[in-house]
């Protein structure tokens, strides 16, 4: 089976974001799938997705702290500063985290780890809402 | 349905490069999937894909500059050196931005943001030819 | 043909480690399969997989290296420290690196170039065993 839909999030402040529910909530048809991939994907070059703890609000703040360091609003190697001094920044982020998710499904669920959440990373100081597409594939049974 | 296939690209100078046009190119058959998944993948470790803004020539360049700035030829951490001073780098480059995307398709074609492209991220001085191979997947229809 | 299993590694030390014997090892299922995709899936968020150069250990050292002074352990920008020094970086370690690899398979094997090797990168100093979640899919034929 296969099933595509596209989820349009509530527009995020810039940081790193738990979106996991939102995710699962958009796919009723998870249900029925015994085994197969959940392949996320976010239809944006300056916000990306990635996998990580999510349990700490603290850890998400120290991603958002780790990477605004490491590729600085600003920097004075850029040549494309046209957009604002975040938009640069933005895409070399999201570059390094990445644009989507595959996640192995099992007996109707993502099978995550235990710490495993799917985080949003809004890169841009007003990004606005964000769109994922989802493409659910798969063996259904019981 | 599957299919597969390889692609093998000119040679690229070290950069970044748009290149959505020769990997849609290589697969007439996206036309006939209703919904499914493109899975592009890069036989090589110091060459990497990345998806990211896909009109203004200066957003490569600053991604050139930024990653050269971030892992620098010839650090003294290496040991690896033999190679040559853009051998190491390179294999880090490629870890950081990865070997292969997946997109989904929908209705004929990848379904891509308005201002997503497909880069070949090539970290070698003289990199060479780089392969692709490309796996088509998906429900067949109108 | 969709088949999944579930692989836990021994424990390994922290640094970067060529796992793709262990990886194949675990799947007999792939020597059926004419074409098709793996998913390597590791359920953590303090470790994680890449694909790079399957030759030199060195490589592998220098890896470490470059990642323990680009996400340095202790670094006083972190809030989240009560797990240790090395855990924060372990996080931003493992985002940038990437939870998971989809690699393709032809003629009942993952088709990789040459020089690619599967590498489990462990980020704790004590990480303990990992587990993968594997998850095979295809056409299956001589």
């Amino acid at each position: 089976m296969w099933h595509t839909t596209d989820l349009t999030l509530r527009p995020y402040p810039r940081g790193f974001h738990l979106i996991t529910r939102e995710v699962v909530a958009a796919l009723p048809e998870l249900a029925s799938v015994r085994v197969g991939l959940l392949h996320v994907f976010i239809r944006h070059t300056s916000a990306s997705l990635t996998l990580s703890e999510n349990a700490s609000p603290d850890v998400r703040r120290d991603f958002e702290r780790y990477f605004n360091q490491a590729v600085p609003d600003g920097w004075k190697g850029y040549e494309h500063t046209l957009e604002g001094d975040d938009d640069m920044p933005a895409h070399i982020k999201a570059a390094l985290l990445g644009n989507s998710l595959t996640l192995p499904v099992r007996g109707g669920r993502p099978r995550l780890g235990t710490w495993q959440g799917v985080y949003l990373c809004e890169h841009r100081d007003r990004g606005g809402a964000r769109t994922l597409t989802l493409t659910l594939q798969g063996e259904q049974g019981a």
